[in-house]
């Protein structure tokens, strides 16, 4: 939802007052838009435009080698003829002006009245209309324009850069369209400035398939797919609407992708995409040439994807590939030219020399047993991953419940790894290995390094195991967490249910034996864990939430306990049944 | 919400998989992390990293002149030692590496370790924190590392890349983060890879002021502000906890400032704050030094923004300025070097010549109804500008009530700034010029196009008006729009509900006069309206959405057609009062 205005009414104004203060060592404000400073060859103008809520498109590609104008409408709204006539006026530098945008009424109403206009006063001016949306219609010059206006507009502002004539300019711009299909998928509506509603909504589970960049949904509501096979969806049937001739010659296998944010839909999630789309690209046989994955024609904080493709002859490779600086898309090839990629000296994780290792009888079976806590532990905290987010959440980052499942499944997957003569102290020591390589994180560090520590405290060259043992191997556990940790008890941290653990457990193991101690001592650490709802973080990530952390227990001292629970459980069991 | 993956497990090796292809050229995977490709002369390795999650942060920025490696954590979470250690080890040189992150527990545990790890094995190692979230501590070595991340790294990045050894790289890097402040406010949570429900969410109408990158909610919810306010806010805030000294001179008025975006706050919202946000430095004496607005340390599709400033003295200035060419960050300054500011020869838009103009008693009596009617067609648009919305949002934009609002409001504007002495074909020719020029989009140049038609076919040289006149005005309005929409009857346009309007009135007005004619012929457009939504669109936006639209009205016939109904009341009150 879009949260900053004053007036909603004059946003496209007060943004472009933004934007053009920002940027203007490169470009200035006209009426109607920006265009680009000058440099000291006079080129033909090529301006772009638009309603606003696109951006990047289509100010901030006015510069070096895209576009020489911008003209700036109400979000969404085609601007009006006096708009595109008084950027043009100032974009012209005598070599005549070639307008292009999306295929919309109100944009080829008001172009195409400015361009009379224009005509009339003497000065050159064509058109050239993007017709990229495949979904939008079948005949090719009813279809709207979406994302495919940057590959256009590109190639155009290549041209003129490189010093093209009018008539060459408006060609390769025709071409270019020609050349480019677009399809998009959206997720979710965008909301206008000043509305509390989006502009329309996607089924819960569901993608909008052939979305408009203005609030148009999608052409038809399909389910949601996982990346792979919407690259699937997005790649067939894009390649199913390909060109077949490009400027009277056969279209090859090189193509210009583009694979384009929406406004919501994230950088991270479009990479995901991107490496399904380009693989089936490669298998298709396509070479993919400097392709561009990011936010570059959006629509206010919509959220979905599009995906472009620009099949290239050999001009239309050289104009892709040219520099270009704008405000927002920078391509400048001598930054990269020199670099070059290093011998493959990559960093070798150290492992254990396995050459003497021997494990006592003693410690491989409790190896053994330790494998089984560890699985217990396993279908504890899966059960309840989603209740740790929740208190996670509420002063921290909600991550405690997914990294304490991905560490606890990565040390299950060591330990089993691990061939049959291992013992105890090396099931614990590669467990906590895994669990800090692979769940990350600040518990992850931590649970990695006490069971590492509990490891060492055991050994595998003892002949038995007593039970003080074992509360031993835990005291060092919590040694090793209070040390790295640097907390204290009292400071909200998973020190504070560990702690009254092992003192209980040391102090009754003597007393009573080890399951009904350990059982006792869960105890203590759950009421302990419940407790923590009354004091406020002094350390880690809900510090800075105090307030809001206060009334709800940790979330690092909640896991402990529930697996110091679940453990005692299985203890008794296991001593009633063996 | 995060809507494309695959194994939300896997999130964040799955993205970095299509982020590694896409930029291949300049960078490469390693274990743990990516590392740039090398230039010919060997540097101190800055090694940035912490979750996923928050692109560009830190991927996105590594290469020339910024960040050597990056370190990919899983999202929000803390990269463990072992990959911390192997992408520290890949880009190493042979100079020493510094790490540099922000300040939270896991990073610091891991990075930690790493360092002492690599020390061990003889490369030198330091460690920078970044801890520039004022709201979170008021103890600055307990803050959090926000978006300041950015400004540690850039210049870490540039003494790096300037050749500059590694005790005066970690020095550059500290001075910066002695140097950096910021704020930032969250509107919205974000979602996980995987989960249905946001991390937090902030309450209808506030704001949480002082968020956290990794999905921690605000320190304090306060009631949204509009963006002068919020302005206000941050820039006020910041400035309260400025730094004094900076390598041991008192501070200057020179900062660096980021408005940075967290996902789904849009670069047109973030220009609009910027303009005020910049205004508010320039009262407060500031010089803002190459500004940066854009998304530059994000939260998922967090909705929100942060605003940092580092003070500057004269080498962090240096090298703040200096170019760098990242995947996500490109500054060239060459690119701009060139360029000049176009002299001011603006298009100046051509008004009527007023030098002779004189208007008959008959054209000035007819040019004031024509005002008041212009003014109830407001008060008609302004009333029904929601349902116009909803109407036209069910396949079209959404933007119909918004433009028919601003169009109708300029007109009315217009025509009241004339001189007295205007007749009516006066008063709609600057009627209807300003309603295309303001209102922009397919409405706005329709009905502004027929206006001054129907101004044209009046003129202000008659010494009467017969109804008919009035009649032949209407038809000249509609032919106006059928010519210039090219649209046809039965198309789904306006023109459905306009046609029957224009020919009952033509029909009836010989035989029962004006008013009586015109409330039949706005009930024959009511009527036509109505059915409009029988209709497959066949121009227009909606066309591509022509079964979504089916069941519902055009909303330009609806709009028509509620315009002349208000109408016909009007001309039956007065004619009955007159």
């Amino acid at each position: 939802m879009t949260k900053i205005f004053n007036d909603p009414a004059s946003f496209a104004e007060d943004q472009l007052e933004g934007f053009v203060s920002l940027y203007s060592d490169r470009l200035r404000a006209v009426p109607g838009g920006v265009v680009s400073h000058r440099t000291d060859t006079d080129q033909v103008g090529v301006v772009i435009g638009g309603g606003s809520g696109h951006y990047p498109a289509f100010c901030g590609t006015v510069g070096p080698g895209f576009a020489t104008g911008a003209v700036v409408g109400n979000i969404f709204t085609s601007p009006s003829t006096a708009q595109a006539y008084s950027v043009a006026k100032a974009a012209n530098q005598g070599k005549g002006v070639v307008f292009s945008f999306g295929n919309y009424a109100g944009d080829n109403m008001n172009f195409g009245l400015a361009a009379q206009r224009l005509r009339d006063e003497g000065i050159d001016t064509r058109i050239v209309v993007v017709t990229d949306d495949v979904a939008s219609a079948d005949e090719v010059s009813k279809r709207r324009g979406i994302a495919g206006d940057f590959t256009v507009f590109k190639v155009m502002g290549a041209a003129s850069a490189e010093g093209q004539d009018l008539d060459a300019v408006e060609r390769a711009g025709n071409l270019a369209n020609d050349a480019t299909r677009s399809l998009g998928v959206a997720f979710s509506g965008c909301t206008m400035p000043g509305s509390t509603d989006p502009l329309f909504s996607v089924p819960e589970g569901h993608l909008g398939l052939g979305l408009g960049i203005h609030g148009e949904p999608g052409i038809k509501d399909v389910p949601l797919l996982p990346a792979d096979e919407l690259a699937e969806l997005l790649v067939d049937r894009l390649l199913d609407s390909a060109p077949t001739v490009l400027g009277g010659k056969p279209v090859g296998k090189r193509v210009a992708p583009i694979l384009n944010g929406l406004g919501t839909t994230k950088y991270e999630e479009l990479f995901l995409l991107w490496a399904h789309v380009s693989r089936r690209l490669l298998d298709a046989g396509f070479e993919l040439i400097e392709p561009e994955v990011g936010e570059l024609v959006t629509s206010l904080d919509m959220g979905g994807c599009s995906l472009t493709l620009m099949w290239l002859d050999e001009e239309l490779e050289r104009y892709w590939r040219a520099d270009a600086y704008t405000p927002a898309y920078r391509k400048v090839s001598a930054a990269t030219a020199g670099l070059r990629a290093a011998s493959k000296d990559n960093a070798q994780v150290a492992t254990a020399d396995d050459a003497e290792y021997l494990a006592t009888d003693a410690a491989i079976a409790l190896g053994a047993r330790v494998r089984t806590g560890l699985q217990r532990m396993q279908s504890t905290l899966v059960e309840h991953e989603d209740e740790l987010a929740r208190i996670d959440a509420i002063a921290g980052d909600g991550d405690h419940g997914r990294g304490m499942v991905k560490g606890i499944r990565a040390a299950v997957e060591a330990a089993c790894a691990l061939p049959d003569g291992s013992g105890a102290a090396r099931v614990l020591s590669s467990a906590g290995r895994a669990w800090a390589e692979r769940a990350g994180g600040t518990s992850g560090v931590l649970w990695g390094s006490a069971l590492e520590a509990m490891g060492r405290s055991l050994t595998d060259d003892r002949e038995s195991h007593s039970d003080n043992d074992i509360a031993d191997s835990i005291a060092a556990f919590t040694d090793a967490i209070s040390e790295l940790g640097r907390a204290e008890v009292g400071d909200k941290t998973m020190l504070d249910s560990m702690t009254p653990f092992v003192s209980t457990l040391k102090k009754r193991v003597g007393e009573v034996g080890l399951a009904p101690a350990w059982v006792e001592a869960a105890a203590e650490s759950t009421q302990a864990a419940t407790a923590t709802a009354d004091l406020r973080p002094k350390v880690g990530r809900a510090r800075p939430l105090a307030e809001k952390s206060l009334g709800h227990p940790d979330a690092g001292a909640t896991s402990f306990a529930l697996l110091v629970t679940e453990l005692g459980d299985w203890l008794t069991t296991t001593e009633e049944t063996s």
